[in-house]
């Protein structure tokens, strides 16, 4: 018999409590294991002792449904990196003795790049001191940047709130019969995949976003302003789509002869994000109305917009963690394949972390058009099944009802 | 038999296009009319003759249906505003010629304070030359702000977004064991309705928010900066909502020894928002993790998230206005009177267009607490059922489905 523990990391998505949802019932029916703790605050929760025993604060299956349709990470999350073992052992001996005195012997951490940075180094760690305990990676980020896995646990729901958001942004925009420019700022600061999702828009129809960048290719201001014109010509309202990560090379616009310093009183030219500096930009140079939208954290936390097929993924990858620690598994991370786009299919397997941690997978470049400011319709029939379903919300009152856990070890 | 014109002006909202089907579809079923007009990009599209027949375009009770789903104002919008006709009276006899063209002698306008003006105005102008046209508004404005009706259509939707994301954000605000403080800005320029419906969570448990700023009351930085310290005591993450026109007196800030211009390079305090600003100064002030998301124009564009209160009352408020104009009323704004909250029971009523027309409905004083950093309880009972209620979303390939106009005339 087993004690398992859980914890998550990183930033929050709509889908990681769906991937401890997994790891939960799968531990709960297994005959295998015992008890299933939760450490708060990710891999900070072990090296403090603040655990819980999951099954004292999940006790039904609506707990579980309602934990589902929670956003964020119900533990709590951190972004602790483990130093170097040779450098500093103190906290792999604190981990060590924790899991002995809980007689945890498999760990599971739902986390991002850097997250399985720390499933790496733990089971470095207790391979080189021979001692059976099974960590295990389990994929999440917006982002979608993992290497190897088809794409990431929480993608899709972001995915389909930012399309969403924009099919409404877009009807928001039209509405006057002026020239116009809406920039609508997507979190991805080195990969450029939510922002590029938007193209699903044009599968349904949508010209518009009629300009999409991402930081995967150069950016200079003066050819936006020549993007913005060529748009213009056939449409009043440009509405762009701009990955947060892009790095504006604004030389170009400074020896144009513009003087305005886009600068805030810090010094500081993104302060207020690449969308504003823009906003400010055009404002500046083309002399038209001008707005940026940030979406902002709701990207990542709109649990009342979650893709279905998100959230039955980042289920059912939870419940394949526990497989493969009970199968003597440990150093892998689950990861979906790819199977065929039509009808979607996908498969598990386990892959060694590391292959995944600290690494980012790019946005293809063969997928974005030769000027660097659109996606190509190739990445349609990738994106698409991602974004799938609806999870019907719970509702009390007329507002979406969330799981609460009290904090009290 | 009267041919009748309908026409949306000012800021979109979710339900303006509701008010449309439901003077579409009063019209339709009525012996009295012959044809149903729509003018593009308000009073602008009877000016320039912009006209469509809107039979023509919404054929189907299934178009119905998708058009009450389909945010921002499918007929265009506009920001015009008549002259006195003493100084200009071109535009008026304009849009008699135009009137008399298309033989129309009932005019709906949907919009807020400023499009009542010329609800007044017209209706004047058709009385002084005896003429029988009928001006009948119809209220719509996600800022709550009009004097006389109870409410308007479009706000319940814009706060049951407003009240929904901010349950998902605070969720993603609270991940970390840290020091916090996230300001959300919230549309409402002089008055504070939406802002204050942010007491809703309260009433489902929610401590968040903790602090709730109007633009009704005073708002000192200094005394901004005592209110997070006191909140601090008790909660790591404080979670603030601020309506986008608070007019921030930091008088006391700067006396107190603050050098940093919290201005841009264009000397502009307020161009990325009040929430913006307050994220510069908190970081500057109190040293401590900050963040400020501006909701932006999602929350009056946000149809996927639609209170089915507030849509069948902005179709049916769109119905009784077509009674009005039928039963020979003119200068008339069609509104809510709310008969009792539990149960929620509503009745229409039609008031004088010159009790409303350029006159703004602050949110009472009363409500707000004697500190006037947060809204009593006793509004909780006005808010709660308008949120009520979710429209089924009308989904395809993942995406939701809105309306198309084909707007060739």
């Amino acid at each position: 018999m087993y004690n398992i523990a859980i914890a998550q990391s990183g930033g929050p998505t709509v889908a990681i409590n769906s991937s401890l949802v997994g790891v939960f019932k799968k531990a709960l029916n297994s005959t295998q294991v015992l008890k299933i703790y939760g450490s708060l605050n990710g891999i900070d929760g072990i090296l403090n002792e603040k655990i819980i025993e999951l099954t004292k604060f999940i006790r039904t299956e609506d707990d579980c449904e309602i934990l589902k349709r929670t956003p964020s990470t119900i533990l709590g999350s951190c972004r602790v990196k483990l130093p170097d073992y040779a450098i500093d052992k103190a906290p792999y001996e604190k981990i060590a003795e924790v899991f002995d005195k809980y007689e945890i012997s498999c760990f599971f951490y739902i986390g991002g790049n850097d997250s399985m940075d720390t499933v790496l180094k733990l089971d470095n760690y207790f391979k080189s001191i021979e001692k059976d305990i099974r960590v295990i990676g389990i994929p999440k980020t917006i982002d979608n940047d993992l290497p190897v896995t088809d794409h990431t646990p929480g993608f899709g729901s972001a995915a389909k709130y930012v399309c969403t958001s924009l099919c409404e942004i877009i009807k928001d925009s039209e509405v006057y019969e002026l020239d116009s420019v809406t920039i609508v700022e997507i979190m991805g600061r080195h990969a450029g995949w939510l922002t590029a999702s938007t193209c699903l828009l044009h599968d349904m129809g949508e010209v518009a976003p009629h300009l999409i960048y991402l930081p995967e290719t150069k950016f200079s201001l003066n050819q936006f302003f020549e993007d913005i014109k060529e748009v213009q010509k056939e449409h009043k309202a440009v509405i762009i789509a701009i990955s947060e990560g892009v790095e504006i090379d604004d030389s170009g616009y400074q020896e144009s002869g513009c003087t305005s310093q886009l600068t805030d009183a810090f010094g500081h030219r993104y302060l207020s994000g690449v969308g504003k500096y823009l906003e400010r930009a055009i404002s500046d140079k083309l002399k038209i109305k001008v707005r940026s939208i940030e979406l902002n954290v709701l990207q990542r936390c709109s649990s009342h917009l979650a893709s279905l097929t998100d959230i039955e993924e980042a289920e059912q990858i939870g419940s394949e963690a526990v497989t493969c620690a009970l199968n003597g598994e440990s150093g892998k991370v689950v990861i979906f394949k790819r199977v065929s786009n039509s009808p979607y299919t996908i498969e598990f397997e386990s892959a060694d972390v590391s292959d995944i941690a600290n690494k980012e997978k790019p946005f293809p470049l063969e997928w974005i058009n030769k000027s660097g400011n659109n996606v190509k319709s190739d990445a349609v029939e990738y994106f698409k099944p991602l974004i799938q379903g609806e999870l019907d919300v719970v509702i009390k009152d007329g507002l979406p009802q969330h799981f609460k856990l009290i904090k009290e070890v």
